[in-house]
């Protein structure tokens, strides 16, 4: 807190009233050129929006006609699938396994045609927690090129990383491939949300320049630009990211695990949860039978919320999973929930 | 800035971690019910949105659907028109007057049948500076509940009248009509952009209980909330809007008036102006033949700019007309901005 007051107090004296003026549609110029300079692209090739929501909501605006056909992954963030609802796709799933998208049967719904665009979250997927390889990534980036279909990768989490090791990004993938920025049929969205703060609501967009050309458009009409002054504070507190980020990692890390094991030792035979290596979320799937929404009133009796399974698949189904979070609760408040929640199944199973 | 420097430093005391943390969609509790007791009305009937040009991009996605039949003011506020075209509606525009909308020929355009929404701006609109009366509003009101329309009343120019008397808003003219604020037909949009602070973005809808149900959900795919600091600041200076509006006030009567006397003295003879009682803008209108996107490089030239009108009527027309403000600029400034208008316009002339 004293971090953020003094940047608040430090821009506004820095920047006088141009912190709380109208400012420019791109973004703030020296937090778009730090951002360029992570990926050795121009700052022109980056778009500030208003958080990662408001980017998926732009790019639908610009990219999605009545009808387009979208793949997505199944299950797919919730959060994505609202922002693109209005402009009224045609989803199509992209069956998934432990190891994110099954590129074997993307590529089958390439060929059956009429795709305009795929929505993935390689890193920690949201609400799996999973993680695309780099083989199925490099096979993604390239059937999709072939296909001339345009992809956003999502990537608030990748940040987020607390085992393993990093893997190339789609968008870095598709900069290899095509040589050129400007070429790059691969957009990137990621956030300051999950690593530094949620509440100013700042993220940001890297594409090719006729993609930002036409998100400045629709930014414009949206909400002409993110707040001034949130951009600047962010831009202030970019020193901390490094030691902020190493913080959220070694917490997130240590929760996952008590999760994970106390979900090993408590759960019933036949729940399964996925193993994520960074991010916030793992994905349970109960046995078949088990309606998540219909036992979510039981669990809160207990003391212990989820989000439901279902809602996360575009096209239905996944009645028995749920996501569970195990970012901002303390290791006795997770062992707690998950013994009252092994509870709740085993009276569900029953 | 001691003020904002301040509001910024006691809201992160005040609220701690809340400040900078996600927030509902709905918008931060006492800044709405601020907003909704000015009004008379339960606070569950103000959304927050991230400045108005939001309000109007997501008031254009639930209610817009292609082909819908839109009626805006000739001219009417470009930003509108912008916000609403990704959304495929086809224009009728309502001729205009000194007195604003000719609410005869609105009559004829809502007999043509098939108009979904009506967009105005009643108070020193945008960018005419003219004011609708109260006799043309009621009935503006009368006839469009009569034929099931819809209308927007956008509204942030309100606070600033400068002379005259205030005028019931649309929004009040339609609650009086109904006696309940869930059966209103008319949605009011306004700001604190241009009474407070313009780089926050923070700006409100007033509508009835479905109509804000609807806005919730497209906010939230749209950006989620709009920052939680950012709403807590302008709660917090809440108590210097009075004064800050008095100077605002006074200083755009002024130029305003200012502005008005240089153009009687310079201006050639056919060029006319029109004489608002508040706002920020005053529309010109030169003879016909002059094209004032084309005369804008040589206004330029002699260090004075303008809005070409032409961007202004959603279905064209109006290029000998131009967009002026006096709300930025010194006494000095206005009377040799006027000279160099009047120098630029003679030599078109010729």
């Amino acid at each position: 807190m004293d971090e953020f007051r003094r940047a608040a107090d430090t821009v506004m004296t820095k920047y006088g009233p141009a912190s709380l003026q109208y400012s420019t549609t791109e973004g703030h110029p020296p937090l778009r050129e730090w951002i360029a300079a992570r990926s050795h692209i121009p700052a022109s090739n980056v778009q500030i929006t208003t958080g990662s929501q408001q980017a998926l909501d732009l790019l639908g605006k610009i990219l999605i006609s009545e009808g387009d056909t979208v793949l997505v992954e199944a299950p797919s963030y919730l959060g994505a699938l609202q922002s693109f609802q209005p402009y009224l796709p045609n989803y199509a799933e992209m069956p998934t396994d432990e190891g994110g998208i099954d590129v074997d049967a993307l590529e089958g719904l390439l060929r059956a045609g009429n795709v305009k665009l795929l929505y993935a979250i390689p890193n920690f997927q949201n609400p799996t927690g999973r993680t695309l390889s780099l083989e199925r990534r490099r096979r993604l980036v390239e059937l999709t090129a072939q296909h001339g279909v345009l992809v956003i990768e999502d990537d608030p989490y990748g940040d987020l990383r607390f085992s393993g090791e990093p893997i190339t990004s789609l968008y870095g993938l598709g900069l290899e491939l095509w040589g050129d920025v400007d070429q790059n049929h691969v957009i990137y969205c990621s956030s300051f949300s999950k690593t530094l703060v949620p509440g100013l609501r700042d993220a940001w967009v890297q594409a090719a320049a006729p993609i930002i050309g036409k998100l400045i458009q629709a930014k414009q009409g949206a909400d002409l630009h993110t707040p001034t002054l949130n951009q600047m504070m962010i831009t202030e507190l970019l020193p901390l990211l490094p030691t902020q980020i190493e913080k959220v990692k070694r917490a997130y890390g240590e929760r996952a695990a008590i999760m994970m094991d106390a979900m090993d030792r408590l759960f019933p035979a036949g729940a399964q949860h996925t193993t994520p290596q960074g991010g916030m979320f793992l994905w349970v799937t109960l046995p078949q039978g088990i309606d998540t929404a219909k036992m979510l009133p039981h669990a809160v009796e207990r003391q212990v919320a989820y989000v439901p399974g279902s809602p996360f698949y575009a096209r239905g189904g996944g009645e028995n999973t749920m996501r569970l979070s195990y970012s901002c609760s303390t290791p006795e408040q997770i062992e707690r929930g998950v013994q009252a929640l092994a509870d709740t199944i085993r009276e569900s199973l029953d």
